[in-house]
């Protein structure tokens, strides 16, 4: 490994934490965080193997990491050996005639993306992490991006992946890639939203897309955030899906584009001028229906200046006032919505509580994710206080406790209340993969 | 139980094999078959968990049925007890404002099918096994069906399930049906494909969709098999996605259409007529720059009405004859298919085979299923002659074991050259869901 590997007390105190606003707090209040013992950045398989297998042999915890970018402490992990695989960085193979690229698993989402763009393809998954998240912590976390209503989550764009168990043991690509097979379970599935609790995830083969040339883009406001959910579902269903659709509330419309009204952000995508315009014409049908009303493409043009920056935007805003931050996403089906959200939005009244925006933005055939961007006196029992209400409410009313953000630290406490006993047979899983407890421990897994 | 359980001789040669032909074969020369021990039938979670208990208490391995309809012997098991769950077969809930349905792993899908279609309703899963398949089989065998290119294969449907564990517990369903969620790695994916090695799906949430007003229905003759994949390569990556599209070789064609050219069939569905005809038109042209001709609708509705019956004519022509017949499914990405279909096509020189038909038949971004229908001298040595080549020359060329007929007692000795060590490590999680080795022994998990 050479000198790649540190245990110098500013490396482990950058490696102490991810994105999540609970450890961002407590760094700013100058509070201590659990630290690593070491970072690794090891760049092959074979160094991720030997690092894992010497974990193995001399019992050292340990915890993949890349980006960094998560949002809910999965990275942080007390004397864990940190194995960072951001110079596994390479794009292995793009396949311009069968559209999929193979990478290793440390690349950044932003560079793969600019590679792709070069080449005319695209991988169209834009979390708001874009700037900062490595296609390895993508797939722990089970992540989707703002285009997944058209193009799908992270899941519907992972063809193969290769992994090192946590025995050091490698779980290899399929022979060849293919689009489909029914060759018994896929291991490779329980490495989604695994978050380093089943090893490490080295490489993956993932779909591209052609730069689709034809675009619309449009905002409409409604009467209630209610007409703009049902309009987008009688969009969706009826087959039109366009890449991206955002419908904020209110309050949500106020602060990010200064208008208060429950609005809709509508990009749509395709590849025949003739297909877009059909869409385009249908789509504006089903939203006059709704009592939608044009409020122009200002406010496409306005998120997707922010839209990879609207923590730091926030960050501007409230931390001069003594105020934190935390956002919550949930995803249920229809009918659910309205109900969770106009409950959620309740947890205004819990002490110490600012605001509470919401919209929804992943749109499904059977429902959606509702995402809420919540201000807060920053002090941690107002945060868990928050949180306490929130998957309550969620739980209660047809929601889950995270739609893909994941579950880390954050969340530990409800995912029992949400999988029930499948927890144990997960927890079975991990213990036949990981018998000495060494891949990111102390996580929801054991 | 009752009377819900027999070990009548009459019985059990009847659950003595699927529609594996290699089985019929042997029961058509009469053969012997390893016969199971005894069938229950039954009602409840509750009375499968119970007699899941009572195999671990008794150390008697036990494997899970529905349909029957397989054709990959994967349900063999003997002196095992057949857990067939077909008389559990309610529609728990249909939620026709959130587009999907709950049930009972042992209803049939044709049933079911009707049951929706009198709502309006449809879950668009045509397997060629329709008649007879159960929804427990199709998921635990990881089905696709005829529709596939648009609407998925039954892991795009399937939103949720409950299952009885190997042990006797429980792996229930999520506390809400929700559209998705990042909650961990998911355990019943595992159980896609899983083939009744990993315990007995109970219930199932399935994705349904309105029944499209609107279609289109035409084929095409092309100059070579090559010239059609590639328009429907092209077709697909733009988005025009359409339900069925199927390309079948020069000998194909002559089989089933009684017309030698290479001959795609096609029909589009959609919920809006301007958005149909837009993409009729843009098809059009793709399917004319690769010199696709019309052939009429003819042949649409002949495919149309024979397409669940393919065996049964088979037989018909082939049995009188001496001969025999087997379905052989791969995929590849589009670069590979070409030379797949042509180095199959060689499998015709095996001694004993008679012909091999071919055709592509699910589409994909990054690639399609190649199908093939070989009949050949009524003798198991020709049989496993010619599995051995199909088996060599898909792995050396690109392509997969099984698009979608699963490994069953049939390609186990195949599956370790695709999957290479997952394979131990899906073996360790058998031995660690299933101690005693009691579901659907002796098959690829041991």
């Amino acid at each position: 490994m050479g000198g790649r590997c540190s245990s110098s007390p500013d490396t482990l105190r950058i490696y102490s934490r991810d994105y999540w606003p609970l450890a961002l707090l407590k760094e700013v209040k100058g509070e201590e965080l659990p630290l690593p013992i070491a970072v690794a950045w090891p760049e092959s398989l074979e160094e991720v193997v030997k690092l894992v297998k010497l974990c193995n042999e001399y019992r050292v915890p340990f915890v993949p990491y890349a980006g960094g970018s998560g949002v809910i402490g999965a990275t942080i992990c007390e004397r864990c050996l940190v194995i960072d695989v951001k110079r596994m960085n390479k794009v292995i193979h793009l396949s311009e005639e069968d559209s999929y690229v193979l990478v290793e698993s440390g690349i950044m989402l932003r560079k793969l993306e600019e590679f792709l763009n070069g080449r005319g393809f695209t991988l169209r998954h834009f979390p708001q992490s874009y700037p900062e998240a490595a296609i390895g912590g993508l797939i722990a976390t089970k992540s989707v991006g703002q285009y997944s209503t058209k193009y799908g989550g992270i899941e519907d764009l992972l063809i193969d992946l290769e992994a090192v168990a946590p025995d050091g043991g490698v779980i290899p690509l399929r022979r060849n890639i293919v689009p489909r097979a029914s060759t018994g379970p896929e291991i490779k599935s329980l490495l989604l939203g695994s978050e380093g609790q089943l090893g490490i995830i080295t490489k993956a083969a993932l779909k591209v897309f052609k730069i689709p040339p034809f675009d619309y883009k449009n905002s409409f406001a409604f009467k209630s955030f209610e007409d703009a959910l049902m309009a987008v579902k009688e969009i969706v269903q009826s087959g039109l899906t366009p890449a991206v659709a955002r419908v904020y509330d209110e309050d949500d419309s106020s602060v990010r584009f200064g208008d208060g009204r429950d609005l809709l952000i509508l990009i749509l995508e395709e590849y025949s001028k003739p297909l877009l315009e059909a869409k385009v014409s249908e789509i504006g049908r089903i939203i006059s229906r709704y009592g939608g009303r044009e409020a122009g493409e200002d406010y496409v043009e306005k998120w997707l200046e922010k839209r990879f920056d609207v923590i730091s935007e926030l960050k501007k805003l409230v931390v001069p006032m003594g105020l934190w931050f935390e956002t919550i996403e949930t995803a249920a089906t229809w009918s659910n919505l309205i109900k969770i959200h106009s409950k959620f939005k309740e947890i205004k009244k819990v002490r110490g509580v600012y605001a509470v925006l919401a919209h929804a933005s992943h749109f499904y055939e059977v429902g959606a994710c509702l995402y809420f961007t919540l201000t807060y006196e920053a002090d941690e029992k107002v945060y868990w206080d928050i949180w306490r209400e929130a998957m309550r409410v969620v739980l209660e009313n047809g929601g889950t406790i995270s739609h893909h953000h994941g579950i880390g630290l954050l969340r530990r406490e409800w995912i029992f209340s949400e999988i029930g006993p499948s927890l144990d047979y997960l927890r079975r899983i991990k213990s036949a993969l990981d018998p000495r407890k060494l891949s990111n421990p102390g996580k929801f897994l054991g």
